[in-house]
């Protein structure tokens, strides 16, 4: 049964799959209060400078820095007081030589002020008047016109997924709108015989429909929108119909065939029929997840090239093959060029774990210790059972190049 | 100024706040293909075993395994063929001596059939007759009934956040509806004479809202759901009938204060007057942040003792500040036990970065290259512009015991 003619390893996969799938995002608008989590879709740029006046960043005297031109503590500056800086009012009152004015953090120089000495390098002795014991420098303690953005100054790139500072920098500058690319919808198919919906009565010999929901959530926390299709029987009339139908709906189609190798077949057959250029890969060099599908469809109906991905029945590969191959997909849709950043915690492998060479492991491991070194311990399933993973903190990546992994050894942890 | 009188490390200044705070979640029921990230509130038990009925993991043939012994590729079994199992399905015939059936990947054994020969071990010769050409154990390539869990198994703990793994597990078991922690509120109250609202018009010394959008970022990335209180000028009564009325509705209360010290004095003089303990920490041992203030207020009427977290105005500083102790708490609140576990990114420093011993500094980076070895840089800004954090990839912390960090050395980028 020579099903796999040529196991790719993932990251050329996922090359082959890519280079298939311009980005075409398309834009809509949010209010920016709640856009936390969604992409930019264009440059954004500063309407005005940040800050847009002079400010003050300690608590002190405004004054002209010339003025404490020598001071110290033995022959300090004598300034007199012209006033206090009121918080968010533009001061009446000028700044002239040998004068100053009382400022809080964040309060505007009065003109004529060009640098604030902090309260305590000054000291007070008669009313309306300060020593100052030091000289300040042209600009000291000051936030200067511009300093953090300048008008028209790129701020946040396209192509960005927008956290709690860039909503915070984006209000900052008074975008209370923002477009950014509409989510991708992502149609989810599930095939097997044997599987039946999650809320149905179970016969002997059926199972619950896992997939459905694994990938919704993947999708969901990835930013797409997941469309259900449901769980389509194995025949090749109905599948075709499911999955050409969720093409033209959808941005991008995922189908989780039956886990026995002639129906894993029949989803390759259905997408090839699809539209050119169809399968791009079957079989992909990892476990679990082998008999993974990637291809790119385009019917005359279903214009822009589309991704189909056919993913492995069992939950545990159709969640982890959906994590190195869907996530990707769905960035790309979203815009995003950046590869993602993937950030892992540092644990010591609790025991010997022999792999395969030539083929890329994903081992699911619980995380012990936490005071000072964790340690990981990777948890055995005959068959990758869906608890496995739910008891899971992670997963370990053994690399095609090596034939396992030595307990001791420091080992990176992605969370999933 | 005698304004800090004792500043505490971050680490003991979070259990001091914390050993205030019992959990005490509250529940609500939510439908589990909705639930992704919300908090498990009670050990979820498995009603029945998963698999429920004996599973084959291959394609192949059922049979019993007695019936291989001995066999080899110059001595094999001859077993003749009963039918298929059908998948979904419990078939109508039993395995006797010498007999087996065709089955899928994830087919139900027959009665009878105790163990499973992979395909690739057999060869049909005769129609109705198959090769067996190695010997299989007992329960060789079966999935035997609770191997993933057995009937009234803890499957997930309490205080768990769902992941899709968990959503998987829970459709498996037919759990469609569970429990879980309803989502704590979190009043958000802005302070300070020169913030107005971000979609106002700003006048010269005037600056917007920044803070209430990042920390209701912040706190719906955690779980939370934002309050809203808006800006409350600088005035004691002012701010004492918001924090109150906050109080009373939310969960948690974090007030951003304006930046002079006279004004973060002012926040701990209202915070004292509502019920004890008050405050619990003024002044915070790290950089940026160090005038924040943790509270507990157990006023009568506000029972029971809830948070209330005085944040500085520069919104860097209160959105790392926030990341430090807010979010724990909002853990707290959701009764997650487990210390958060913070993933990180390994790079190599670009420059040296000095530090002042005895204080734990927060430094923005820029992440660069990708291929292979990440490089950190860090972003300077004069007063920690909130652009400067929106630039940045992530923070790297530089320990109380260090006086800085050198260029080339590794560290730890935690995203943020």
């Amino acid at each position: 049964m020579p099903e796999f003619l040529q196991l790719l390893p993932p990251v050329e996969a996922l090359a082959r799959l890519l280079e298939h799938l311009p980005p075409k995002p398309r834009s809509e608008e949010v209010e920016t209060s709640a856009a936390l989590g969604r992409v930019t879709i264009f440059p954004m740029l500063a309407p005005h400078p940040l800050p847009d006046f002079p400010r003050s960043t300690v608590d002190g005297y405004a004054l002209r820095a010339i003025d404490t031109h020598g001071a110290s503590e033995s022959l300090p500056a004598y300034l007199s007081v012209m006033g206090e800086v009121i918080m968010g009012v533009q001061s009446a009152f000028t700044i002239d030589a040998n004068q100053c004015a009382l400022i809080h953090t964040g309060g505007m120089l009065p003109n004529g002020a060009d640098a604030v000495a902090m309260v305590e390098t000054t000291q007070s002795v008669r009313t309306g008047e300060v020593e100052v014991l030091r000289a300040v420098a042209v600009g000291e303690n000051v936030l200067r016109v511009g300093e953090d953005v300048n008008t028209g100054e790129e701020v946040i790139p396209a192509g960005v997924r927008l956290r709690p500072a860039e909503i915070g920098g984006l209000m900052a500058l008074g975008i209370t709108h923002l477009p950014v690319v509409r989510k991708p919808q992502i149609g989810i198919i599930s095939s097997g015989d044997e599987v039946v919906p999650a809320n149905a009565e179970v016969h002997p010999g059926q199972v619950r429909d896992v997939n459905s929901f694994t990938l919704s959530a993947l999708v969901e926390q990835t930013g797409g929108i997941p469309v259900l299709y449901g769980i389509i029987p194995d025949r090749v009339q109905a599948l075709h119909d499911v999955v050409r139908r969720a093409l033209e709906e959808c941005d991008a189609v995922v189908v989780t065939a039956g886990s026995s190798a002639s129906v894993r077949d029949l989803t390759a057959e259905v997408i090839d029929s699809l539209g050119p250029p169809g399968v791009l890969v079957h079989g992909v060099n990892v476990r679990p997840g082998k008999p993974t599908i990637l291809a790119v469809c385009t019917a005359k109906e279903v214009l822009p090239p589309k991704a189909v991905i056919g993913l492995p029945g069992n939950p545990v590969s159709a969640l982890v093959i959906a994590d190195l191959f869907l996530v990707p997909v769905i960035d790309r849709l979203l815009g995003i060029d950046r590869p993602r950043l993937r950030p892992t915690l540092q644990a010591g492998l609790k025991i010997n774990l022999p792999s395969q060479a030539g083929r890329e492991d994903w081992v699911p491991v619980r995380l012990t210790g936490g005071d000072g070194i964790l340690e990981a311990e990777p948890i055995f399933g005959k068959s990758n059972l869906i608890f496995t993973l739910a008891r899971a903190d992670g997963l370990i990546c053994i690399p095609a190049d090596a034939t396992g992994l030595h307990a001791g050894e420091v080992v990176d942890v992605f969370l999933h």
